[in-house]
């Protein structure tokens, strides 16, 4: 494997599995390219909401807009360069907002 | 670990371990808090560059500006929003611009 640019027309998103909202995952690296990681985009629609048990850690980067993510830990909002990490096994609500 | 939110503020910025020029990285997850991940800020001036094998399976998003990664596989521009993949054992060159 080598190095590789991957931009958002790379992805082909989905909507996300078990989910009816206007939230689309699509992603651009998994196993099937032979590496441990799997990197991908999200788009969410205004005012939608998604219930998540993190099967892997997860780190978020929001690029535009904003994501409130929820947990027993409290809830936190991230903008444009923020950062949410999500460690495996956590409870999650992840909100978008306008 | 639970969910956490990490900002640009979070980060200690330091020179890059082996290099002289311009380029500064602060971690803000590490092994120090029980994952298995590390997520990192980097921040480049103008016209820098650092050669790097890569220790571990690396990926950046670019918030600002623009990095030109160059590796045996060819040379790579990516912009805010954009990913680069550098996998395990990659040698890359990675350049700032303007």
């Amino acid at each position: 494997m080598k190095v590789r640019k991957l931009t958002i027309t790379d992805a082909s998103f989905e909507r996300s599995p078990g989910q009816d909202g206007d939230v689309f995952a699509g992603n651009v690296i998994d196993q099937r390219n032979g590496g441990p990681i799997t990197i991908g985009y999200g788009r969410y629609g205004p005012e939608q909401s998604i219930d998540e048990t993190l099967a892997v850690d997860d780190v978020m980067i929001v690029l535009e807009g904003q994501l409130t993510v929820s947990s027993a830990g409290g809830s936190m909002t991230a903008g444009p360069g923020e950062i949410v990490y999500m460690p495996k096994g956590e409870k999650v609500t992840i909100r978008s907002h306008e």
